[in-house]
């Protein structure tokens, strides 16, 4: 009786940082999507909603630490559970990261909002972002189901983002080369793009983390990221 | 007598990640002046041994994780102890971060070094680099001492590193509406000078993490980051 009564609360130790996790990926998913939304139309008070939401999530991701911590020196679990907590402490600071990012491009609005940022432009940023937010939401899918196939699935798909990444970079360099009052504004559109490029990179990280925790190994083969310093602008970590 | 050996043995795991995060960390500073050095010079067989490093602090990561996860599964700390384990994980993670940095820079170098780097802007660069190197070396002797008053007085000095990085990133904007030609590779050397920046926050992260692992708590009073949006270029995270 009471070895069950111990398992259950241990259980629901571990349902509240897959549901708090959860939480945190929602909304750090709203941050980006808000924040590209607030520069594509210079919303500053989307802006500012966004920057105060990150207040939330650097919340979050320390409560989540805390009771992961709590949590261990309580239970002492092993092997699979002990994993589940970790990974949650890794998948809390990519998230945390990812809401950092789209703080920052909301930091950008009142730089860029000077300039009327040129419909192309506009139009490849939003599909930068929307890729990289399927990337996000589909990894979110995945941690709920805990499969490490699905998670090896999602590291392949890093490349398509850094392509877009890419030719989104030379628009930009052209817009600056063309008139020189573009080179403030772009200047900050090269960050923020790269700022959603690199949520790519977290969603990554999440599955791996999330490979790790259903498996106990790190995913097999190298990680699919353009590694070679001749291409401009796709410049990774 | 069977008490002291496991204390004894336990006591070593601890070292052993002590020893394992300065060595990431004596690693990682290298990287860094490395890739500033490769970059002022423009010395592309610097910059390669700066990418192939990143192999060894990836590595060294992993290990460190998985030792931490190890010795928390046999010993099963509490307290401060657990602390200590916890702390070496985002000590290591951030150090591999700062890596990833001075990679990017190194990557960063042959599309920098078709363009001779006026002297003023180099200087600026180097600068910039001691501030960072100065706070990550002055973090890890604190880490090595274990003391929170220190700690806290590093996560203070952020701020001189984000004026210089402002400062620098106008001078860039000026080169670029110059010169046309000035663009492209100045544009590199904004993501090279946000890299260095971004040490500094590592540094002040680990500044963190060493007064949470020696007190348990987190920090008293706002990270001292400026924190507005408008101010071209001082735009953190």
């Amino acid at each position: 009786m009471m070895s069950t009564h111990i398992a259950s609360v241990y259980d629901e130790d571990l349902k509240y940082l897959t549901r708090r996790i959860s939480e945190m990926g929602g909304l750090a998913e709203q941050m980006v999507a808000e924040s590209v939304r607030a520069l594509v139309n210079s919303d500053l008070a989307l802006a500012q909603k966004v920057i105060s939401d990150d207040a939330i999530l650097d919340d979050a991701e320390r409560q989540i630490g805390e009771k992961a911590i709590v949590t261990i020196a309580k239970r002492q679990p092993v092997a699979s559970d002990l994993r589940e907590i970790m990974g949650s402490i890794r998948i809390a600071a990519d998230l945390e990261r990812v809401g950092d990012l789209g703080k920052n491009t909301a930091k950008r609005v009142i730089a860029v909002s000077s300039a009327s940022l040129p419909r192309q432009l506009a139009r490849g940023l939003e599909h930068l972002a929307e890729l990289a937010l399927v990337q996000l939401k589909e990894v979110l899918d995945v941690y709920a189901s805990r499969s490490p196939e699905k998670a090896n699935s999602i590291r392949e798909r890093d490349n398509e983002i850094d392509a877009i990444y890419t030719s989104l970079f030379r628009e930009l360099l052209t817009y600056m080369m063309e008139d020189p009052r573009n080179i403030t504004p772009c200047t900050h559109l090269l960050f923020c793009a790269k700022n959603i490029e690199r949520i790519g990179d977290h969603a990554t990280n999440i599955a791996e983390t999330i490979y790790y925790m259903a498996t106990g190994a790190q995913p097999v083969g190298e990680r699919p990221k353009d590694d070679t310093a001749n291409t401009v602008g796709a410049i990774g970590n």
